[in-house]
């Protein structure tokens, strides 16, 4: 039976990419090894996280003023680093669109001074506040941080806001999954595991300005200019998660780049929207103008039904689809691996559950 | 051509785990997904990491007064993780017998107050000072840390020393090698890449009261206790390091556990050692009462020669024996998963390429 995995993160990754990565998992390139195995100082490696950095640079079309540094930790790790980095003495604002963007907050708050300068929480994290609410950033914070894609409400920016300060982005759930001008931001961070390869590391894109600010008495690991100054190598860094990257990149670059994988999510997105909208069955919580290309949520009439639907789809082949523990209900999330067929599969089983159950 | 990778680390994985881990790198136990692609909520994922732990727990006879956890950013990123929070304003002492261990020192030195026991620096690290001439440690230290086997200088500890204080020690090279008593120690951690599995984690094993000492406000990510309470699922652990771990560990079970493997290790270290002492065309500067059994060093009459011996050994299928830049000359990593048949070749190349060249 075809298996399509709409899980979260860890997430499917390109068939394509999983069938090399495995043809060549025990002898990588002839060396009689595999890729996770060889050093990281080795000929092989440098190769490969070369080609990562590359291809990061190329498809977001990311200038020499920036760094593209592979650091370990995920996303929360960076909640707490980039404040550690950045803060140095002055206010940070947060825009609290979500469970993640929250926990940023109160990292930051935690280290230093923070502010909340919007929130959709009293209304479950439905929406992104409309920029004319947002309380003005001024000229002396030392960042505004948003969460460009909320995975657990489904909630996704349009647009960004346009600030004096750096603007820094958590862009975990949908990092090169839409055409951005890396230019507009001070920092974009994303854990791997959604839309560029395995868990178990964070792409950091840094304007190079920025490292002036970090106290030079941080922990080495915990310096930006660790990363910078030794291309992601200080110490041995996580090989076999860079190799995937390096491999679903290659992939993304195949697929005509960003602009045309960009297109292919709009259709996925719009055709399962769509769907949701021709039926009272499934409903989406989530605000008509907010709404995520990457994490599409919805609920069925009763909380039974919602475990019947996941128990049911998995049976079917049609894996992951249970929402957020926090907020439970269902989530399709469909990452640039995920093809169309995958959401046609779903809509029709959904069609047919419907009808069985409707 | 068989290849044998003499690598440091990210070092070979034993032949069964990585044909394991290929044949259903696609498709792990029928989901339809591989292991690298699956929530870490789900149950597979639990069942992995519970294996892992319990694997862990087993073959290092560890008590429930211990907690094995986790933690990205590999042993560099717990020498600065460690002081922030088990130094809590007191001074912790260090022995220095290697690179890393001076690393270790400096991040505490950095944090707070860190105070050097005894050092072989001046000796090129050639051996592990006797503990007879060791500065006491005081009952009043936050704890002494040693690193129990140098990568580098290819020196390790045959005995530990006793104190009143938690002993740490940095394992990274030789965990898992040879028997130890856990309870001996207040906190064990080890870099994955070398014994255990693949680059991009450290397993800490760390006596469950040493958390009361964590300072309150650090952040959640440097916390102990964030790994401990959640069973190393706070956020997105590294799933497929942790899947490999789980692999190689069971392996070691098959092998009838660490007992046996140190017999082999011990076995495999003796032969390599004892072919070393029989010609006076190769020479290590390592003291014998020092020798490391997982990193032979060596060197051979001139620097031309170092450079000739790895080329040609690459050639023949004897890869990474280059020795770590800082100091030059051969190493041969012979970790776990080395099967003395690898020993075995590269003496016979020794020999062989003395005959010509000596």
């Amino acid at each position: 039976m075809k298996v399509y995995n709409f899980s979260a993160g860890p997430a499917m990754l390109p068939e394509d990419v999983m069938k090399i990565a495995q043809a060549e998992f025990c002898d990588f390139k002839e060396s009689g090894s595999g890729l996770i195995e060889l050093s990281h100082r080795g000929k092989q490696f440098t190769e490969v996280i070369e080609r990562a950095v590359a291809n990061v640079k190329e498809l977001m079309n990311i200038s020499d003023d920036y760094d593209v540094m592979f650091i370990q930790g995920g996303a929360s790790m960076q909640f707490a680093m980039l404040a550690m980095n950045l803060l140095n003495g002055k206010t940070a604002d947060y825009a609290d669109t979500g469970v993640w963007s929250n926990k940023a907050y109160k990292e930051a708050a935690n280290l230093g001074n923070a502010r909340i300068v919007c929130s959709s929480k009293a209304d479950k994290y439905a929406y992104i506040p409309e920029f004319s609410s947002w309380e003005a950033t001024p000229a002396d914070a030392a960042y505004l941080h948003i969460t460009s894609n909320n995975t657990v409400a489904g909630t996704q920016y349009r647009t960004f806001p346009k600030v004096d300060v750096p603007l820094i982005a958590d862009m975990s759930s949908d990092i090169m999954s839409r055409v951005v001008n890396v230019n507009d931001f001070g920092m974009i961070y994303a854990g791997a595991q959604k839309n560029l390869g395995p868990s178990g590391m964070a792409v950091v894109i840094m304007r190079k300005d920025l490292q002036e600010r970090t106290p030079a008495n941080l922990p080495t690991m915990l310096k930006y200019s660790t990363y910078s100054e030794n291309n992601s190598l200080y110490n041995t860094p996580p090989t076999f998660a860079i190799y995937l990257l390096a491999l679903v990149t290659d992939w993304f670059k195949a697929q005509g780049g960003i602009a045309a994988i960009e297109k292919l999510n709009d259709a996925k997105a719009d055709k399962l929207y769509g769907y949701l909208d021709s039926t009272d069955f499934y409903t989406t919580p989530v605000q008509k103008e907010s709404r995520s290309r990457m994490n599409v949520v919805w609920r069925l009439p009763s909380e039974e039904l919602d475990a019947q639907f996941v128990k049911e789809a998995t049976a079917a082949g049609l894996t992951s689809l249970k929402g957020h523990r926090i907020v439970g209900g269902c989530r399709a999330s469909i990452y640039n691996a995920m093809p169309m067929a995958g959401v046609d599969a779903l809509i029709d089983f959904m069609r047919e559950f419907e009808k069985r159950n409707g």
